[in-house]
């Protein structure tokens, strides 16, 4: 097969959807898609069976992890993770930007600062040139550069890389996140100049930054999409944004894109955030929101009055339910589990409760994008959206 | 299908194996048979697929466990573990018994008392009428008698239950080895009296009991097989004596009991227990070592020089392994994922590393009674042994 690819094959008359194919040499994604995160390179609790039986297209690592353990000289030795991990279909790698800046959490070290306390040892430390970070697991210290993070990204191997940038944390003063915005320019040349010995296989997606103003991610908008990147990447919304700041960063980033590059947002995927994120134009978006609740016995469902997308089968009502989790769901675990049954595992702890209902959400979730690529195709989107909302 | 039965179809000429068939409402199930441990109603970390793939024919759950999570009243609405559970096949029951008296483990008990220290709450409470004990979860106090164990059974629905007996820890005096037997007695009788209102489909194994005194297991052995229970089983012989001690004891019962009924050994199953036990004329052993050593990242494999038939797979020198755990085997860990990936899982405590760890043992261990069953019908028992020790 050729290297990558994208193709639009519908777009909405209604809004900003479009159905899509990304094609690479590990198969192909058909977009809108949902990309399940596998932190540690491995979507926790399943394997890869179950994931290609949930319709898993592509899943999202971390780079700062798998950085750090097993560490790339091992995955090199495999050739890069998908060989590491037999997951033999795409793989997104993101640039390990979000994570070491998450270890500078600034909304945290703002709370310490303003309740009197000094920061002795910050782990992270940013300048142009990169990022000196203390390893979460051991306190090591590590320097990331733009180079690094593309050199790292091309052993590890995955289909689509990600730019190094520097994430603004919300709330970030305008200044701030200008000063942020302009940095993750300047890495963006330097990571497409790091890349250019990729193979053709191998995307690389520039991210758009700006915190939550205006001027700020039309100017990013337009200046990572005169570079030469595969596709494009909207960071910085999933860090504490309201729901409506998210939108209005769509409203104004996504129209000033190229529209036949693929772009994906970062760190979003809620269920009602979906339907958004779709009729504005995403083509991809990854997000821990399924793997994450279902570890905590939140399950994904149809909508009930105003309780919204989830329940909570630990609660004490579903200690003799004789329903599936979803009645309207056909996977695995809806087939052949009662609530009752699940509600005891989690109570017990059991490993299998945290593996059957992350196969359910992501079931649920993989069906729900399925409707909506179909329902863009028959120009009834909106009326999916009804249904659902 | 009619109710419980057992068919033996092949008689090993050189030693007291058997091949044969026990037959159950929920299938047949091919002796000699090993029986999973699913603790509390789950083999930890495996789904019904998992374990109908690794070749599980029946699997034990403890009575005690269920009994106070999720409680009898959750599982009799479900009209038993079958339907609460989802497996459709073969389910073995204990009596409670053993756990019950773990909780006033003897040991743990005696190390006390030499230590200067007096227990002030044992948590245990034996006369011959029943058990007083104490939920390990909340501390509520409960009454177990034979009839309670054999009422919570027959809620629970398994296909084999097993009666109420003292289990004698080890080291026991001969007195009171004597006295736990006596009363073993006393409530294998009443235990058959309780379950006079069973189905026909659900069998009833009496315990053989006895320490490791050659009368007292020979006595229980014989007043045992005097009862009408469908099965017999030997208890006590997986609670601290040696090897050669299990060897004598079944030396000692096994003779004794009827050929016609299925034999059950409770607790044991390590790899050359396995051959010792099967070519002593056992039909069926329950064992968590499987289970519970791959939750440790201890994986089966064939046996390499004198280090036994595993290997620790969180240890360095598998870090970039790219060998299957086992060369041999062809299960779906096997198959699919390398050592090094699964050591990294068990690195980074990673949920999946448990599930496939589980899963290869069990696989293997089903795969070792397959080839024993087919080498008794060949008369090569001897041989494969040979070949495996």
């Amino acid at each position: 097969m050729s290297g990558f690819d994208f193709k639009i094959k519908y777009n909405d008359k209604r809004s900003n959807a479009r159905v899509g194919v990304i094609h690479t040499v590990h198969g192909d994604i058909q977009t809108p898609a949902f990309v399940p995160v596998g932190t540690q390179a491995t979507v926790k609790s399943l394997d890869n069976q179950d994931l290609e039986k949930v319709g898993t297209q592509v899943f999202f690592i971390n780079t700062y992890h798998v950085y750090l353990r097993p560490g790339l000289e091992v995955v090199k030795k495999f050739g890069g993770l998908h060989c590491f991990t037999g997951w033999n279909k795409p793989l997104m790698t993101d640039s390990a930007g979000f994570q070491i800046f998450s270890l500078g959490d600034f909304n945290r070290q703002r709370k310490l600062c303003l309740q009197g306390e000094t920061l002795q040892v910050p782990l992270v430390k940013i300048s142009d040139k990169g990022v000196i970070f203390r390893s979460h697991l051991d306190g090591s210290e590590h320097f990331f550069t733009p180079e690094k993070s593309i050199e790292a990204q091309m052993i590890l191997g995955a289909d689509i890389m990600i730019a190094f940038d520097e994430c603004t944390f919300y709330p970030a003063t305008y200044d701030y996140a200008k000063q942020a915005m302009l940095r993750t320019h300047e890495w963006a040349s330097r990571c497409l100049t790091a890349a250019r010995g990729k193979p053709n296989g191998q995307a690389l997606y520039g991210v758009v930054q700006g915190g939550i103003f205006e001027d700020l991610r039309k100017q990013s908008a337009k200046y990572i999409s005169s570079l030469p990147f595969e596709g494009i990447a909207i960071g910085g919304v999933s860090v504490g944004e309201s729901k409506k700041e998210m939108r209005d960063v769509l409203d104004w980033v996504v129209p000033l894109l190229p529209a036949e590059k693929p772009r994906h947002l970062l760190g979003v995927g809620e269920i009602d955030d979906i339907f958004s994120l779709v009729e504005r134009g995403i083509d991809s978006f990854d997000c821990v929101m399924p793997t994450r609740l279902g570890r905590m016995g939140q399950v994904l469902v149809r909508k009930v009055e105003d309780r919204g997308w989830k329940l909570d089968i630990t609660k004490a009502m579903y200690a003799s339910d004789k329903r599936p989790i979803d009645e309207t769901c056909d996977c695995l675990v809806c087939k052949n589990y009662h609530r009752a049954y699940l509600h005891h595992l989690f109570r017990a702890r059991e490993l299998l409760a945290y593996r059957l209902a992350t196969y359910h959400n992501l079931y649920f979730l993989e069906k729900l994008m399925q409707d909506i690529r179909q329902s863009i195709k028959e120009g009834r989107l909106a009326q999916l959206k009804k249904e659902w909302l």
